[in-house]
């Protein structure tokens, strides 16, 4: 039996604790939604400040080649890459996530098309998240080939929708809405077997939970910043290759940034060797900077510390709620099971909008996500066992008084 | 004959000096390099600390909502589109310039591909920026449906390049190298004589030069915030589709912020109505921000104003070259006819690149393109007519002394 009191002292003995001070948080806010857009380091105005009045005001455009700028994506992400189990020159930060699943879909589709000519099927779920499924749309739109999207309905519904039919399967690591997470291995092991190719879209699990793509024998990923990395909102995204593929063909959104000599302003072209070539065109530099910020302090962390304390954070934020909570219709959307839990919990409601309007006018950010979904981000590296806490005893308090039942509440906003 | 004292005279009328102090530039240098990164609005750093520590630290997620974040693509291309002879909800300012060139060359060829099924050529010129050259044929390469690249020499080559095979003509308005300027106008109207569908450019064109797309009657336009418009390093690109084209299809990079209702959490994809469908991925807000204050500059600017200026002043920094260099072997790249010349001058020089190096060491910053270019942006926005003389008396004195052949000027670096 959890006391408030049990969890100050757990926080007392947490490792990670340490971190939280990195982070600028606002007073009287309950943050459970770093799986939406990560909170923001303390260094990152220094940094923003550094960018924008020396790089750029007075270093001008030699601070392409006197502030790094141009090699900006190759560091960070082989910082990144450390994150993901990633060797140097696999992984770079560029672009959004829907753009780097373009990159990857059309790599994964060209090089089946020379192993497996007549595989016309992308697997994917129904419930993974929408643009990747909109990307898929529009690859198979755009490529006039008869490619078709196959969409199942549950994760154990998967290996039977993997044939000889398949060429690539793409998947979120982490389901944006329930936070059930795959094995990776397995799957990739099981799409393997049927020479299928893997794309994992890594959103909602980097910086959450360990991914080891090379001990998984993965194909390609994708990922976002923003989210437990704290780079800021809508900071690039990433992609990562196996070297195994990476040089086997070139992307279609060969920007000159991909180009394996872009000054010599060649007619040609000639992508660059290695991770580069699945760069497109010039980044953008400020917000790319703020990337660092956040990595330095998600390295500075040990993972397997952060999956043990979002465990007990995750099992701690579920058991309150069926104890606190009981007798509202509250029901569990995220996996029990600890092999199959990523790093936020969700539970549906049927007033699941308001509920969590009047949580947030209460200082408990969240979010919603259609139909019905409470979503809470769990972030240990600046969430402690008291903040569960106190989020669970307001929510609570928001479901005995019934305050989420005001007309404020029900509005609905453009991003919600 | 001009003198410093007539360009400080012409300095003291010049109606847009009033905007000079609205930029920071380092002292002792003479920046001629806004064709290629524009310079620091002052109101930058403090538009920055706001998004960062306001409404990123403070806001949080939402700030999507309460900063407007969401809105951010569709207000600032509506601020840019008055830049361009656009309209609202014309423009949104997104992605790159490479990535909107894919975006609308997949949206011109699908146009076409109803119209004219059998047009299988999309022309451009040899010279035009290399990124779009490489998006074209990354784009060839990956629909592998017969398309083929027609590289002109010469814009007089053009309308002979142009014929009933064509399916679109993509060109920079003006040409990064030499600022040769297209006349919009003409080249649209001979294309559309041949039902082909026009993509124009305007990196180096918007912000420096009168620019009418609806007048023009043209087609699809993209380009670049970072150049002329100063809107940071990287900053996001735009796109604009005419209206009549707009809607009657859905771009292939349909990720879910082009999205009619992207919170629904739909399966299907299903464009917004109007430009937003041009939209992909959730987008850099801090560097996207900041593409507001550079913006604000150029409408509070009169651009026949800009214009008139840039003329004078390139022609002074055309006449001084001539008339204070001569005897070395500088030849000028860009025409001296006013209606084809940009906002840039070039001149080819056989030691072009260390040339440039010693000018660059000397606080002139221009910067050098292959093969043999010094390019020199010229800005009216904070350039002044003594500026371009003491430029120009530092170049010469450099030519004159062959302090430009030292070992250290000859070192490329990685981006030139």
């Amino acid at each position: 039996m959890q006391t408030r009191e049990s969890c100050l002292q757990a926080d007392s003995l947490d490792p990670l604790a340490r971190l939280k001070p990195l982070f600028s948080l606002p007073p009287g806010v309950i943050y459970l939604d770093g799986n939406s857009l990560g909170a923001m380091p303390k260094a990152a105005h220094a940094r923003s400040t550094q960018v924008i009045e020396q790089e750029w005001g007075v270093g001008l455009i030699r601070s392409w080649n006197t502030a790094h700028w141009f090699d900006l994506p190759s560091r960070l992400g082989n910082k990144l890459g450390r994150l993901i189990g990633a060797g140097d020159d696999e992984v770079v930060v560029t672009d959004t996530t829907s753009l780097n699943l373009f990159k990857s879909l059309a790599a994964a589709l060209r090089l089946q098309g020379h192993a497996h000519p007549n595989r016309r099927i992308i697997v994917s779920e129904r419930d993974n998240f929408p643009t990747d499924l909109y990307m898929i749309q529009g690859m198979i739109d755009l490529l006039q080939q008869g490619y078709e999207l196959r969409l199942v309905d549950q994760p154990a519904q998967l290996e039977r929708a993997i044939d000889a039919d398949v060429a690539v399967l793409l998947l979120s690591h982490v389901n944006y809405r329930t936070g059930y997470m795959h094995d990776m291995a397995a799957v990739t092991a099981m799409a393997h077997r049927h020479a299928v190719l893997t794309i994992w879209d890594l959103a909602h699990s980097v910086g959450a939970v360990p991914v080891d793509l090379a001990g998984a024998q993965a194909d390609f990923a994708v990922g976002c910043t923003y989210k437990y990395l704290n780079g800021g909102p809508g900071a690039p995204a990433f992609i990562w290759v196996a070297p195994r593929h990476r040089d086997q063909f070139w992307q279609p959104l060969s920007g000159w940034w991909g180009h394996s000599r872009p000054f010599d302003m060649a007619v040609e072209y000639q992508p660059a060797d290695g991770i580069r070539r699945y760069l497109c065109g010039t980044q953008p530099v400020v917000s790319m900077a703020l990337v660092e910020c956040g990595l330095d302090i998600a390295l500075d962390a040990d993972m397997a510390q952060v999956r043990e304390k979002s465990l007990a954070l995750t099992d701690l934020f579920i058991a309150l709620v069926e104890e606190r909570c009981q007798g509202h219709p509250l029901t569990l959307a995220t996996p029990r099971d600890h092999r199959v839990r990523g790093s936020h919990v969700s539970f549906s409601h049927p007033q699941g909008y308001a509920v969590m309007q009047a949580l947030i006018a209460r200082g408990v950010i969240g979010d919603y996500r259609e139909p019905n979904v409470l979503r809470f981000g769990i972030t240990p590296l600046y969430l402690g066992f008291a903040d569960v806490w106190d989020a669970v005893e307001i929510l609570k308090d928001i479901l005995d008084t019934g305050s989420w039942n005001q007309p404020a509440f029900h509005q609905r906003t453009a991003v919600t």
